[in-house]
Protein backbone atom coordinates (compact mmCIF):
# COMPACT_ATOMS: atom_id res chain seq x y z
CA UNK A 1 0.00 0.00 0.00
CA UNK A 2 1.18 3.44 -1.06
CA UNK A 3 0.70 6.27 1.99
CA UNK A 4 1.30 9.45 1.42
CA UNK A 5 4.81 10.17 -0.05
CA UNK A 6 4.97 12.74 2.58
CA UNK A 7 4.73 10.37 5.22
CA UNK A 8 7.05 7.68 3.65
CA UNK A 9 9.95 10.24 2.97
CA UNK A 10 9.40 11.49 6.41
CA UNK A 11 10.00 7.99 8.07
CA UNK A 12 13.12 7.50 5.17
CA UNK A 13 14.81 10.47 6.23
CA UNK A 14 14.37 9.59 10.18
CA UNK A 15 16.88 6.47 9.27
CA UNK A 16 19.67 8.95 8.95
CA UNK A 17 19.41 8.86 12.50
CA UNK A 18 21.75 6.70 14.43
CA UNK A 19 20.23 3.74 16.79
CA UNK A 20 16.87 4.89 14.48
CA UNK A 21 15.29 1.62 12.67
CA UNK A 22 12.55 1.31 9.96
CA UNK A 23 10.07 0.44 13.26
CA UNK A 24 11.21 3.34 15.32
CA UNK A 25 11.53 5.50 12.51
CA UNK A 26 7.61 4.63 11.47
CA UNK A 27 6.96 5.44 15.40
CA UNK A 28 8.31 8.45 15.68
CA UNK A 29 6.75 9.78 12.72
CA UNK A 30 3.18 8.98 13.74
CA UNK A 31 4.03 10.08 17.35
CA UNK A 32 5.03 13.71 16.14
CA UNK A 33 1.88 13.94 13.41
CA UNK A 34 -0.44 12.37 15.99
CA UNK A 35 0.45 14.30 18.95
CA UNK A 36 2.99 16.88 18.52
CA UNK A 37 3.67 18.95 15.37
CA UNK A 38 4.63 21.82 17.23
CA UNK A 39 7.44 19.82 18.08
CA UNK A 40 8.31 18.71 15.00
CA UNK A 41 8.35 22.05 13.37
CA UNK A 42 10.64 23.20 16.11
CA UNK A 43 12.93 20.44 15.32
CA UNK A 44 12.54 20.67 12.02
CA UNK A 45 13.95 24.46 12.63
CA UNK A 46 16.69 23.50 14.91
CA UNK A 47 18.25 20.65 12.29
CA UNK A 48 18.04 23.48 9.32
CA UNK A 49 20.15 25.90 11.44
CA UNK A 50 22.43 23.61 12.99
CA UNK A 51 23.27 22.05 9.60
CA UNK A 52 23.72 25.28 7.88
CA UNK A 53 25.24 27.11 10.28
CA UNK A 54 27.89 25.47 12.91
CA UNK A 55 31.20 24.62 11.64
CA UNK A 56 34.67 24.04 13.45
CA UNK A 57 36.24 26.12 16.14
CA UNK A 58 39.49 27.59 14.12
CA UNK A 59 41.62 27.30 17.17
CA UNK A 60 40.59 24.17 18.96
CA UNK A 61 37.88 22.44 16.15
CA UNK A 62 34.85 22.20 18.55
CA UNK A 63 31.67 22.95 17.16
CA UNK A 64 30.67 26.79 17.30
CA UNK A 65 28.20 28.92 15.53
CA UNK A 66 31.41 31.96 15.09
CA UNK A 67 35.29 31.47 14.47
CA UNK A 68 36.44 30.48 17.65
CA UNK A 69 34.05 28.60 20.45
CA UNK A 70 32.86 29.47 23.72
CA UNK A 71 35.72 28.21 25.47
CA UNK A 72 38.53 29.18 22.87
CA UNK A 73 37.40 32.90 23.61
CA UNK A 74 36.87 32.86 27.33
CA UNK A 75 39.19 34.21 29.72
CA UNK A 76 38.65 32.61 32.86
CA UNK A 77 40.56 29.33 31.24
CA UNK A 78 44.05 27.87 32.04
CA UNK A 79 46.17 28.77 28.07
CA UNK A 80 48.78 26.50 29.21
CA UNK A 81 47.31 23.43 29.65
CA UNK A 82 45.45 21.38 26.34
CA UNK A 83 43.75 18.19 26.45
CA UNK A 84 43.24 16.15 23.33
CA UNK A 85 39.75 14.13 22.55
CA UNK A 86 39.01 12.11 19.12
CA UNK A 87 35.15 13.93 19.36
CA UNK A 88 32.98 17.04 20.52
CA UNK A 89 30.74 14.62 22.66
CA UNK A 90 33.92 13.91 24.27
CA UNK A 91 34.78 17.48 25.39
CA UNK A 92 31.13 17.95 26.56
CA UNK A 93 31.76 14.38 28.65
CA UNK A 94 34.60 16.26 30.36
CA UNK A 95 33.19 18.99 30.89
CA UNK A 96 30.14 18.09 32.98
CA UNK A 97 32.01 15.52 35.01
CA UNK A 98 35.81 17.00 35.75
CA UNK A 99 36.21 20.40 37.22
CA UNK A 100 39.01 20.97 33.61
CA UNK A 101 39.55 24.75 33.02
CA UNK A 102 42.08 24.10 30.59
CA UNK A 103 41.92 24.13 26.67
CA UNK A 104 40.73 21.77 24.38
CA UNK A 105 41.96 19.77 20.46
CA UNK A 106 39.54 17.90 19.03
CA UNK A 107 40.96 15.33 16.78
CA UNK A 108 37.64 14.71 15.31
CA UNK A 109 38.32 11.25 14.66
CA UNK A 110 41.45 9.20 15.21
CA UNK A 111 44.75 7.88 13.02
CA UNK A 112 43.75 5.08 10.97
CA UNK A 113 46.41 4.35 8.25
CA UNK A 114 44.14 1.46 6.79
CA UNK A 115 41.60 4.11 6.48
CA UNK A 116 43.55 6.66 5.15
CA UNK A 117 43.42 9.11 8.08
CA UNK A 118 46.93 10.59 8.38
CA UNK A 119 47.86 13.59 11.21
CA UNK A 120 47.06 16.30 8.41
CA UNK A 121 43.89 14.82 8.48
CA UNK A 122 43.11 15.23 12.51
CA UNK A 123 44.56 18.92 11.85
CA UNK A 124 47.92 18.34 13.69
CA UNK A 125 49.81 20.93 11.81
CA UNK A 126 47.02 23.41 13.54
CA UNK A 127 48.19 21.81 16.66
CA UNK A 128 51.91 22.16 16.11
CA UNK A 129 50.86 25.66 15.02
CA UNK A 130 49.45 26.49 18.57
CA UNK A 131 52.50 25.12 19.88
CA UNK A 132 54.46 26.96 18.95
CA UNK A 133 52.64 30.63 18.89
CA UNK A 134 51.02 29.64 22.65
CA UNK A 135 52.75 29.08 25.65
CA UNK A 136 51.37 25.40 26.30
CA UNK A 137 53.24 23.85 29.09
CA UNK A 138 51.38 20.31 29.45
CA UNK A 139 48.77 18.19 27.15
CA UNK A 140 46.04 15.67 28.31
CA UNK A 141 45.92 13.06 26.25
CA UNK A 142 42.48 11.61 26.26
CA UNK A 143 41.83 9.15 23.23
CA UNK A 144 39.47 6.48 23.36
CA UNK A 145 40.88 3.34 24.86
CA UNK A 146 41.05 1.93 21.32
CA UNK A 147 43.98 0.32 19.54
CA UNK A 148 43.62 3.66 17.18
CA UNK A 149 43.06 5.43 20.27
CA UNK A 150 46.27 4.10 21.61
CA UNK A 151 48.34 4.76 18.58
CA UNK A 152 47.12 8.48 18.28
CA UNK A 153 48.02 8.72 22.16
CA UNK A 154 51.63 7.78 21.09
CA UNK A 155 51.93 9.70 18.56
CA UNK A 156 50.82 12.76 20.24
CA UNK A 157 53.09 12.25 23.10
CA UNK A 158 56.08 11.85 20.25
CA UNK A 159 54.88 15.50 19.22
CA UNK A 160 54.63 17.08 22.77
CA UNK A 161 58.23 15.57 23.08
CA UNK A 162 59.63 17.77 20.66
CA UNK A 163 58.35 20.93 21.89
CA UNK A 164 59.14 20.18 25.03
CA UNK A 165 55.61 19.70 26.72
CA UNK A 166 54.86 17.70 29.47
CA UNK A 167 52.19 14.75 28.33
CA UNK A 168 50.39 12.66 30.12
CA UNK A 169 47.57 10.35 29.43
CA UNK A 170 44.53 10.26 31.25
CA UNK A 171 43.90 6.89 33.89
CA UNK A 172 42.89 3.64 32.67
CA UNK A 173 41.73 0.79 34.97
CA UNK A 174 38.94 -0.58 36.96
CA UNK A 175 36.05 1.79 36.62
CA UNK A 176 34.48 3.07 40.09
CA UNK A 177 32.04 1.18 42.01
CA UNK A 178 32.96 -1.95 39.35
CA UNK A 179 33.92 -5.42 40.84
CA UNK A 180 36.99 -7.41 39.86
CA UNK A 181 35.11 -10.36 39.08
CA UNK A 182 33.23 -8.85 36.00
CA UNK A 183 35.79 -6.62 34.74
CA UNK A 184 37.33 -7.80 31.59
CA UNK A 185 40.79 -9.23 31.46
CA UNK A 186 42.31 -6.79 29.66
CA UNK A 187 41.18 -4.16 32.13
CA UNK A 188 41.70 -6.39 35.21
CA UNK A 189 45.52 -6.58 33.62
CA UNK A 190 45.96 -3.23 32.83
CA UNK A 191 45.14 -1.59 36.35
CA UNK A 192 46.89 -4.68 37.91
CA UNK A 193 50.28 -3.77 36.66
CA UNK A 194 49.29 -0.10 36.54
CA UNK A 195 49.19 0.18 40.30
CA UNK A 196 49.82 3.38 42.20
CA UNK A 197 51.78 3.76 45.78
CA UNK A 198 49.05 4.76 48.06
CA UNK A 199 49.76 7.98 50.20
CA UNK B 1 30.07 24.97 30.14
CA UNK B 2 27.58 26.71 27.47
CA UNK B 3 28.22 25.68 23.61
CA UNK B 4 26.64 26.80 20.88
CA UNK B 5 22.97 27.76 21.26
CA UNK B 6 22.59 26.17 18.13
CA UNK B 7 23.50 22.96 19.10
CA UNK B 8 21.89 23.09 22.74
CA UNK B 9 18.80 23.58 21.05
CA UNK B 10 19.48 20.77 18.47
CA UNK B 11 19.55 18.47 21.28
CA UNK B 12 16.46 19.66 23.18
CA UNK B 13 14.14 19.76 20.08
CA UNK B 14 15.35 16.02 19.47
CA UNK B 15 13.92 15.19 22.99
CA UNK B 16 10.06 15.96 21.30
CA UNK B 17 10.75 12.34 19.86
CA UNK B 18 9.39 9.19 21.98
CA UNK B 19 12.46 6.98 23.07
CA UNK B 20 15.43 9.88 22.71
CA UNK B 21 16.49 10.81 26.41
CA UNK B 22 19.14 13.31 26.42
CA UNK B 23 22.04 10.87 25.81
CA UNK B 24 21.12 9.39 22.87
CA UNK B 25 19.47 13.52 21.70
CA UNK B 26 23.76 14.35 22.23
CA UNK B 27 24.83 11.35 20.05
CA UNK B 28 21.91 12.26 17.25
CA UNK B 29 23.16 15.70 17.33
CA UNK B 30 26.97 14.97 17.01
CA UNK B 31 26.65 12.16 14.24
CA UNK B 32 24.43 14.79 12.28
CA UNK B 33 26.80 17.29 12.02
CA UNK B 34 30.01 15.31 12.21
CA UNK B 35 29.03 12.68 9.46
CA UNK B 36 25.69 13.06 7.69
CA UNK B 37 24.61 17.39 7.09
CA UNK B 38 22.88 16.25 4.15
CA UNK B 39 20.87 14.04 5.90
CA UNK B 40 19.66 16.36 8.42
CA UNK B 41 18.89 18.83 6.22
CA UNK B 42 16.79 16.54 4.10
CA UNK B 43 15.14 15.58 7.75
CA UNK B 44 14.40 18.83 8.86
CA UNK B 45 12.75 19.68 5.14
CA UNK B 46 10.48 16.45 5.61
CA UNK B 47 9.22 17.08 8.88
CA UNK B 48 8.05 20.34 8.17
CA UNK B 49 6.63 19.30 5.09
CA UNK B 50 4.66 16.50 7.03
CA UNK B 51 4.02 18.96 9.79
CA UNK B 52 2.16 21.35 7.54
CA UNK B 53 0.60 19.58 4.89
CA UNK B 54 -0.55 16.11 6.67
CA UNK B 55 -3.90 15.91 7.04
CA UNK B 56 -6.95 13.39 8.56
CA UNK B 57 -8.95 11.22 5.40
CA UNK B 58 -12.33 12.87 5.61
CA UNK B 59 -13.56 9.01 5.43
CA UNK B 60 -11.65 6.84 7.36
CA UNK B 61 -9.08 9.61 9.47
CA UNK B 62 -6.09 7.76 8.17
CA UNK B 63 -3.35 10.35 7.68
CA UNK B 64 -2.81 12.15 4.09
CA UNK B 65 -2.22 14.62 2.35
CA UNK B 66 -5.37 15.42 0.49
CA UNK B 67 -8.85 15.20 1.34
CA UNK B 68 -9.08 11.31 0.70
CA UNK B 69 -6.27 8.90 1.64
CA UNK B 70 -5.02 6.85 -1.31
CA UNK B 71 -7.36 3.44 0.57
CA UNK B 72 -10.85 5.05 0.56
CA UNK B 73 -9.93 6.62 -2.92
CA UNK B 74 -9.05 3.08 -4.50
CA UNK B 75 -11.09 1.22 -6.77
CA UNK B 76 -9.70 -2.04 -6.23
CA UNK B 77 -10.94 -2.34 -2.66
CA UNK B 78 -14.17 -4.11 -0.97
CA UNK B 79 -16.10 -1.10 0.07
CA UNK B 80 -18.36 -3.68 2.55
CA UNK B 81 -15.92 -4.11 4.51
CA UNK B 82 -14.96 -2.17 7.60
CA UNK B 83 -11.78 -2.54 10.15
CA UNK B 84 -11.61 -0.49 12.64
CA UNK B 85 -8.47 0.39 13.96
CA UNK B 86 -6.92 2.99 16.95
CA UNK B 87 -4.21 4.36 15.39
CA UNK B 88 -2.71 4.73 11.76
CA UNK B 89 0.29 2.46 12.68
CA UNK B 90 -1.87 -0.50 12.87
CA UNK B 91 -3.47 0.11 9.38
CA UNK B 92 0.50 0.04 8.29
CA UNK B 93 0.74 -3.68 9.96
CA UNK B 94 -2.75 -5.00 8.80
CA UNK B 95 -1.72 -3.79 5.24
CA UNK B 96 1.91 -5.13 5.86
CA UNK B 97 0.73 -8.61 7.44
CA UNK B 98 -2.61 -9.46 6.17
CA UNK B 99 -4.07 -9.42 2.06
CA UNK B 100 -6.78 -7.36 3.55
CA UNK B 101 -8.61 -5.89 0.63
CA UNK B 102 -11.41 -3.53 2.82
CA UNK B 103 -11.89 -0.10 3.95
CA UNK B 104 -10.76 1.01 7.31
CA UNK B 105 -11.91 3.39 10.15
CA UNK B 106 -9.32 4.77 12.69
CA UNK B 107 -10.55 5.98 15.60
CA UNK B 108 -7.05 7.76 16.64
CA UNK B 109 -7.54 6.81 20.47
CA UNK B 110 -9.95 4.64 22.27
CA UNK B 111 -12.72 5.43 24.45
CA UNK B 112 -10.84 6.90 28.12
CA UNK B 113 -14.19 8.53 30.00
CA UNK B 114 -11.61 9.07 32.99
CA UNK B 115 -9.45 10.96 30.11
CA UNK B 116 -12.45 12.80 28.76
CA UNK B 117 -12.58 10.64 25.89
CA UNK B 118 -16.17 9.93 24.52
CA UNK B 119 -17.64 8.47 20.94
CA UNK B 120 -16.98 11.55 19.18
CA UNK B 121 -13.76 12.32 19.88
CA UNK B 122 -13.07 9.09 18.03
CA UNK B 123 -15.09 9.76 15.20
CA UNK B 124 -17.82 7.21 15.84
CA UNK B 125 -20.73 10.18 14.41
CA UNK B 126 -18.59 9.65 11.05
CA UNK B 127 -18.57 6.12 11.02
CA UNK B 128 -22.45 6.04 11.77
CA UNK B 129 -22.92 8.16 9.02
CA UNK B 130 -21.08 5.90 6.88
CA UNK B 131 -22.89 3.17 7.58
CA UNK B 132 -26.26 5.08 6.98
CA UNK B 133 -24.51 5.90 3.42
CA UNK B 134 -22.71 3.56 2.28
CA UNK B 135 -23.39 -0.35 1.98
CA UNK B 136 -21.53 -1.96 5.26
CA UNK B 137 -22.11 -5.66 5.72
CA UNK B 138 -18.95 -6.57 8.14
CA UNK B 139 -16.86 -4.75 10.96
CA UNK B 140 -13.98 -6.02 11.63
CA UNK B 141 -12.99 -4.20 15.24
CA UNK B 142 -9.23 -4.42 15.89
CA UNK B 143 -8.79 -2.35 18.51
CA UNK B 144 -6.08 -3.19 20.92
CA UNK B 145 -6.27 -6.05 23.60
CA UNK B 146 -6.29 -3.66 26.33
CA UNK B 147 -9.30 -2.72 29.03
CA UNK B 148 -9.94 0.25 26.98
CA UNK B 149 -9.73 -1.24 23.76
CA UNK B 150 -12.07 -3.93 24.92
CA UNK B 151 -14.43 -1.69 25.92
CA UNK B 152 -14.33 0.55 22.94
CA UNK B 153 -14.69 -2.90 20.89
CA UNK B 154 -17.77 -3.38 22.80
CA UNK B 155 -18.97 -0.31 21.95
CA UNK B 156 -18.98 -0.52 18.39
CA UNK B 157 -20.38 -4.01 18.35
CA UNK B 158 -23.20 -2.50 19.75
CA UNK B 159 -23.52 0.04 16.81
CA UNK B 160 -23.16 -2.64 14.28
CA UNK B 161 -26.41 -4.13 15.81
CA UNK B 162 -27.87 -1.01 15.47
CA UNK B 163 -27.63 -0.94 12.02
CA UNK B 164 -27.53 -4.89 11.55
CA UNK B 165 -24.13 -4.84 10.59
CA UNK B 166 -21.94 -8.09 10.89
CA UNK B 167 -19.66 -7.66 13.65
CA UNK B 168 -16.36 -9.87 14.45
CA UNK B 169 -13.18 -9.10 16.70
CA UNK B 170 -9.96 -10.26 15.64
CA UNK B 171 -8.46 -13.50 17.31
CA UNK B 172 -6.82 -13.46 20.50
CA UNK B 173 -4.49 -16.27 21.88
CA UNK B 174 -1.34 -17.91 21.40
CA UNK B 175 0.92 -16.02 18.99
CA UNK B 176 2.51 -18.33 16.36
CA UNK B 177 5.37 -20.15 17.34
CA UNK B 178 4.81 -19.30 21.03
CA UNK B 179 5.40 -21.55 23.55
CA UNK B 180 2.63 -22.18 25.92
CA UNK B 181 5.41 -22.46 28.81
CA UNK B 182 6.28 -18.84 28.52
CA UNK B 183 3.00 -17.43 27.68
CA UNK B 184 1.10 -15.17 30.16
CA UNK B 185 -1.36 -16.82 32.70
CA UNK B 186 -4.02 -14.45 30.72
CA UNK B 187 -3.57 -15.24 27.27
CA UNK B 188 -3.57 -18.81 27.44
CA UNK B 189 -6.22 -18.63 30.07
CA UNK B 190 -8.36 -16.44 26.84
CA UNK B 191 -7.12 -19.19 24.27
CA UNK B 192 -7.98 -22.58 26.24
CA UNK B 193 -11.42 -20.98 26.81
CA UNK B 194 -11.62 -19.85 22.91
CA UNK B 195 -10.32 -23.13 21.64
CA UNK B 196 -11.81 -24.04 18.15
CA UNK B 197 -13.19 -27.02 16.37
CA UNK B 198 -10.30 -28.79 14.52
CA UNK B 199 -11.58 -28.95 10.77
Amino acid sequence: MSYSPLITNLIESLLCMPGIGRKSAQRIAFHLLERDRQGAKILSRALHDAATNIRHCDKCRMFTDSELCNICISNDRDGATVCIVESPADVMAIEDATGYKGMYFILMGHLSPIDGIGPEDLGLNNLENRFNEEDISELIIATNSTVEGDATAHYLSGIAAKYNIKASRIAHGIPLGGELEYVDGGTLSHAFFGRRDME
